[in-house]
């Protein structure tokens, strides 16, 4: 009887494999996955494959302040952000392509690492994020908000090309750059340092305090602060902005910020400072500006906001049942770019807003989020000194 | 004896499976398929992935009225399309990537849908095909002419950023959906809306029957009805068009269409006709068009053309044997805008086409096509009123 | 005993079924492999699928007559080729796509091959190399120096679109194709035809002898020989060339070349002799250049450059060991313009430069190299007649 089974077992193995065709390797065992995208990674742990991609489409309703046409309503439809996405590795190096499909096509990261030197030692070369800020060192994909708080958007350094050396443990996380931020008239290339420090004092299953300090210091940059007030529809060509620039003139740039954030359970609070000025190749006067922000959100269906420790950033809310993971925050926004000196030419000294919303996380792969934001600035821009926007955001990341 | 079979059957697996490398997966079962790209679905059907692409290489040669440099015989090697694109889903929500590699790069489509509400009631959102037209609703890898039909051509929605709802049946096929159409004066948005139904007498193993009907409304775009007069190579830099137009204004435009069409088993026949107007948003005069085709195909070697339920279109064609499958079809084309007021700038009032051609599908990735085109147009444009194309196709979809 | 053996290793493979989820096809048995990338084939070879990519990450600094600011130094980190590539095949009919990332994306190759007439008459239609000149024919990730050598550089036919018939065994390799140029005034093709013929006189396990002959007939292209001198960064805006040139003007171009290379063991050479002119579709003179490169290179770890009778090019080193392969090598450049006459515009008459350098094939994926540049013009431009570069390079291949 065993025996039959046995047999009965075996032709069934066979059966199977003679109707459906097997998957075998030229080499190592690998493992495969797809949660919508596709990854293959051998169990040895040498080589790795991944490929996917991100699509956020927004909706932005906007009046006042925001909208440069004036008192009316303006309103835009479009893709915030649609990348391609593949990585991978051999042995001790792990690479990263992120390429943006909007506006015609752009690098957003192209970057290798060198990982041979531990945790506490990672080099990563090529383009790649300067890891300047809490909320900008994270991903776009997981921030709380539709958008970046004003002083992230002020103060964003962007992805540039250079060399990185940064590292982590449970307690701290570091990062040390150096990139190309111009070419002058030499034809020689002006650089960017930047650092950032990130210290936990509690990072456990009863909770995450999260202190973070970075500086950048950055040569030949274009002598403006700039943010957005709240929308991105139709960027500067429809939405007004809080700004102060020296016209066509590049300086020298000293931005420094301290991050603070804290995680229990499921709630999650942060906030930033920043500080900067530059200082003109030629001519008087200076720019200047400063800002923070406050934020605090709450799952109502009990998951945790993610946190890497690597990056020292947050990361993706992963929902646990089947009507997926619900998320409530307020933010606090303020930009002060009032001690401009010289012939800065400025639109709005200050500006700060209130934005409230809600994230559904429907499944691994889906995001849809609602966003309301109410603006104001210390001076009328066209006339309008306040402004309301309705911001709406389908997410697929995969 | 049968120990030792058995011994010897689970040995020789063992063997297999050191030499080769196993494929396992992380969690549920997965099923892999290539036929040129590659999918990956898990078999509980809640994830999936696909990443293909296409490119079609044309040749066009053409003289007389088509040519704008007069008649002498004009030619062009190019790429009429290449894309690379990507496709998953995750439990209820299935994304769709389709990347233009030509021109510099651009978005053809990015769409997700959510399929929760069953088969007659997805809801598609993002860039996407309006499904306004039988002939372009379906694949451009399998129109039956290299190129659209000229009312197809000037009725052409194109793609669009917007929401869809549309189901299907094996009886009906419906579509509606909102789109961004432009950014107006106050940066609000302007839009177009567009509807489909489709409904199918006859659909089972004794043939098809396909009746349709579609109209869309749009606000803010071009005052214009444009087609160009059967080739596509170096487009309206060097090819002639039928076109009327009130230059640099824009307006809204209304366009209806009816659809006719049939398969009884390698014979297939497809006929549209389409009427619009434009309306501008300042100044007199308004923009007219009507046109139709009629087309008529068959294969050759028994094969039987597709045809998707879902999107109410005609697919493709899979060669049974190992010549591949060939197909010969001819088509008649005919556009007229010579109703339109006031200050149109017409060139040439009526068009007419005729077009016949071969395809071979020599394997489920490519397909070679070769057409013969004769336009003619009721009014000379730079002293030519009519002009012959022979265009070639060598397509690989994957 | 034994019937509880094979019980427990029928459930310990049950088991881990269980708990890992199992890969299957829909049809035909199918290999996989990642090495950073990941491909898929069919066993029956009738199907594959592959994607990988490039990055080359690279620092130039460079001074004298290399840098159009004159006597200073000019230096550069920028991306010299970020790409993506998938391939793929269907029975008799094989695909590529080579997308470019930088310069806001373009397509590098896009290109089909029909392999049904066996090794020696393949067909490739498409963007593609057009096989011309040893070094310009193999791919950029194996080039020895970091840069190809000034004649490669001036006599670079660059990836066109037409048609060509290749073929190879272990003696001969061979190539002829036809590709679209330009377009003329009555918007007809210009061509450019394009041979090359291959022969090994020696190709087995003691060792590689190969001679080459190329030539190029073009038409309608620019009236204009130009080479870099030595570096990229930044390209013409910043780096001086060796150029002459009929300005605004296009000609007839006739070029060919002799190729001479050797590979015995870790040790290999290479040698091309270049020579073209350019007769101007209007007006007087003539453009013409002539030159040579010698190189040759030593693998001090042992291993063997790779060689592809297919394409009649050299190809990648392997590393064998934990510190991967190192590789030494030296070239000499040689590019003579001054033999152009009539109102052709001259940036240096003639240029040599001398290349040393040293390759780290840290692993299948990455590759790191140094090379030293110094360059001669015979005539001062901008006041300097030689300068020096520092060039390195970060590659990852996949």
């Amino acid at each position: 009887m065993k025996k039959v089974l046995l047999a009965t077992a075996i032709a069934s193995l066979t059966a199977i494999q003679s109707h459906a065709g097997t998957v075998t390797t030229d080499g190592q065992d690998i493992v495969l996955s797809t949660k919508g995208g596709l990854s293959a990674k051998t169990t040895d742990g040498n080589f790795a494959f991944k490929i996917g991609g991100r699509a956020m489409l927004d909706y932005n309703s906007y009046d006042g302040v925001m909208n440069k046409a004036g008192d009316t309503t303006g309103s835009d439809l479009f893709f915030r952000r649609a990348r391609i996405e593949m990585g991978g590795k051999a042995y001790d190096w792990s690479y990263y392509f992120s390429y943006n499909l909007t506006g015609g096509g752009s690098i957003e990261e192209v970057r290798t690492t060198y990982e041979g030197l531990g945790q506490m030692a990672h080099l990563t070369f090529g383009q790649q994020g300067e890891s300047f800020g809490l909320e900008d060192t994270g991903s776009s994909k997981w921030f709380t908000a539709i958008e970046e708080s004003m002083p992230s958007n002020a103060f964003d350094t962007g992805n540039s090309v250079g060399v990185k050396l940064h590292g982590a443990n449970n307690a701290i996380t570091y990062s040390l750059g150096a990139y190309k931020s111009a070419i002058d008239s030499n034809n020689d290339m002006d650089t960017a340092v930047t650092g950032r420090f990130v210290y936990r004092p509690l990072n456990d299953e009863n909770g995450l305090i999260h202190l973070g300090v970075g500086a950048t210091h950055r040569n030949g940059v274009d002598a403006r602060y700039h943010a957005l007030l709240g929308v991105r529809g139709g960027e500067s060509k429809t939405a007004n902005s809080i700004s102060a620039e020296l016209d066509n003139t590049t300086g020298t740039r000293d931005d420094y910020n301290v991050e603070l954030a804290a995680r229990f359970g499921s709630f999650h609070a942060m906030a930033e400072y920043f500080d900067g000025q530059i200082d003109p190749d030629s001519g008087a006067g200076k720019v200047k500006a400063n800002g923070y922000y406050v934020q605090a959100g709450y799952v109502l269906t009990g998951e945790q906001r993610g946190y890497k420790n690597a990056t020292g950033s947050f990361d993706s809310i992963k929902p646990h049942g089947d009507l997926g993971a619900w998320e409530v925050f307020a933010r606090y926004d303020n930009l002060d770019v009032s001690d401009s000196t010289g012939a800065a030419t400025i639109a709005a000294n200050k500006a700060n807003s209130w934005t409230a919303g809600v994230n559904w996380y429907v499944n691994p792969m889906v995001k849809v989020a609602l966003n309301y934001v109410d603006a104001k600035t210390d001076q009328p821009i066209n006339g309008e000194d306040n402004g309301q926007a309705v911001v709406g955001r389908l997410q697929v990341a995969f």
